[in-house]
């Protein structure tokens, strides 16, 4: 990303700290005018900062917007990657955004961040509502040194990041409904994760990692069917929740599992998923290339996969992919 | 594919199979004039075709070009897969291509061929040299309802059924190199493969099977260190061979395994990988991520991985990815 004449004077002004700075110190630390330091005061004011001027003291940053411009998500973000973030008003599909840089080349750690997705896409080609300024709407590019069957526990892996982003900056008991959906106890949809890639049989050239997270929708936000499965944070906390910091933690987190993943596997990370995953232990309905079937889900395998024992079967199913929904106990009991 | 006037006018002298058509005849049952006729017969005579025109007899197809044009490699092509053939006479890679297509949404069947890459691809971003009208260089677009783990057995049934249609067509000894390499026993390079997909974690949205033969190369067509590990099948045998048979028979030999696979899975191609593959029983040298060590192919897995037992190690290492080439026994032993 370039850094423009708009992004140093913000930069000045954040790293102040809140106390204020004068034009004319900032033009000569920039080597820029007066006047154009008074222009970008406007257009940062226009993109929702709140700068302060006083005659004789200068300029003094009192608020920033809630919005995931670069320059907040990546204000002195801890972590070990070199993130890049590419922030859009509104995209199609920042899946399809991020592939689209990945095919081009694009570095590991790109972030692209719309407030609005037209067109987002959920799991197996489904539709995902992401109105504008209300949720997370996001795509990572990562490049792992994996194979393809590595990539299923990289998104358990994601989920984890993010359900422990929800958990700590919200305090509510985020979980994890197998394999990508992030959900209250009740089952409550809060978000889910697209993993998408490009690969070759063995090695995978790049990963997408999309994340989708109801952040500030009301009930009203939820036409139709959606009301009754979906929830946003502001929904279940009954306030609304700041984007920014949100999604900071995600990040943050995102990278510490990936790198740890990386040197050392996946062991700990889907231990993780276990201990935060509602589907294992639950009856389950089972949906895959056809004719659904109930069972028992026992535990994730050490590929990510979900193992189910079938009703009335002594052997249980490696289950990679498929829809898998919670049902209640058959007869009441287990 | 549009059905144009000369690929109409080709169809009529295919069907009567070398005896003359009237221009008058062929003007009234495609219901264009005459002159449209002596066009169409112009253009696939600069194509390569040998038509012979005879005053008051009319036009008979006396030879077609060994080009693999639509309409050659598709002429009367057995098999159940509904083939499509885009023709090109030169582009970049044909994997990049097809790959293109398919994210367009092309159907399942696409064959991307092209008389020369000049960015030929081999695994892991390797170059493919992908001389003009000397080689098949081809992409097929699939879309297997499989997980991203399966295509790994994918890529080894595209390899048996190359190998399989050389085997065929030339009567050569053809053999598998794992992963992806067509080789004669003395492990000079015929060919290869390179799979690669668009996928969701646990979901393949597409295949790209891209398949380069050397076909018709000489000796000088081989430059610097290519002489010393790749050959042709020309140079093999001694005698130029027509490429649009080996490409029909190639995409017929595919169509059977893919078919089978899908519907019974993969063991038995893999049975037939096993029993063409000159790495297994051999000691063999591997690098993937890092330092190279030693160790003899023992076997497939049921996943198309290789089991190598590591010299001095009593557990074999199950492998997914990287460069495994063949070494002699140490010590002159096994």
């Amino acid at each position: 990303m370039s850094t423009t004449t708009q992004d140093r004077i913000l930069a000045q002004l954040q790293k102040a700290g809140g106390r204020f700075l004068s034009g004319e110190e900032m033009a000569a630390r920039l080597g820029i005018s007066r006047n154009a330091v008074w222009k970008a005061i406007t257009a940062l004011r226009e993109r929702g900062y709140t700068i302060e001027a006083v005659p004789r003291r200068g300029y003094r940053l009192a608020a920033a917007p809630d919005r995931p411009f670069a320059a907040e998500v990546l204000r002195d973000l801890p972590g070990p990657r070199a993130w890049q973030v590419e922030y859009m008003a509104t995209v199609a599909s920042t899946n399809d955004e991020a592939r689209r840089r990945a095919q081009e080349g694009a570095p590991e750690g790109l972030v692209v961040v719309a407030e609005e997705q037209t067109g987002g896409r959920g799991r197996r080609g489904r539709s995902w509502l992401s109105p504008p300024g209300l949720g997370i709407w996001c795509s990572l590019v990562l490049r792992p040194p994996l194979a393809p069957r590595e990539v299923l526990p990289l998104g358990l892996l994601t989920a984890a990041a993010a359900r422990a982003a929800l958990a700590a900056e919200t305090g509510l008991p985020a979980a994890i409904k197998w394999p990508n959906d992030l959900v209250l106890p009740d089952g409550l949809k809060l978000g889910g994760i697209l993993i998408e890639m490009g690969a070759e049989a063995e090695r995978v050239h790049y990963v997408i990692a999309g994340i989708g997270i109801n952040v500030n929708q009301q009930a009203e936000d939820f036409p139709g069917p959606l009301a009754a499965t979906a929830t946003s944070l502001r929904l279940a906390l009954g306030r609304p929740v700041p984007r920014v910091p949100l999604l900071r933690c995600l990040l943050v987190e995102l990278a510490r599992r990936y790198q740890a993943a990386l040197a050392q596997g996946f062991g700990p990370v889907l231990d993780e998923v276990r201990n935060h995953c509602i589907t294992l232990g639950q009856w389950v309905r089972v949906e895959s290339d056809g004719r659904p079937w109930h069972g028992r889900a026992l535990d994730l395998t050490v590929d990510g996969a979900l193992l189910v024992l079938p009703e009335k079967a002594a052997e249980p199913v490696t289950l990679y992919a498929g829809d898998v929904s919670i049902r209640p106990a058959p007869g009441g009991g287990r």
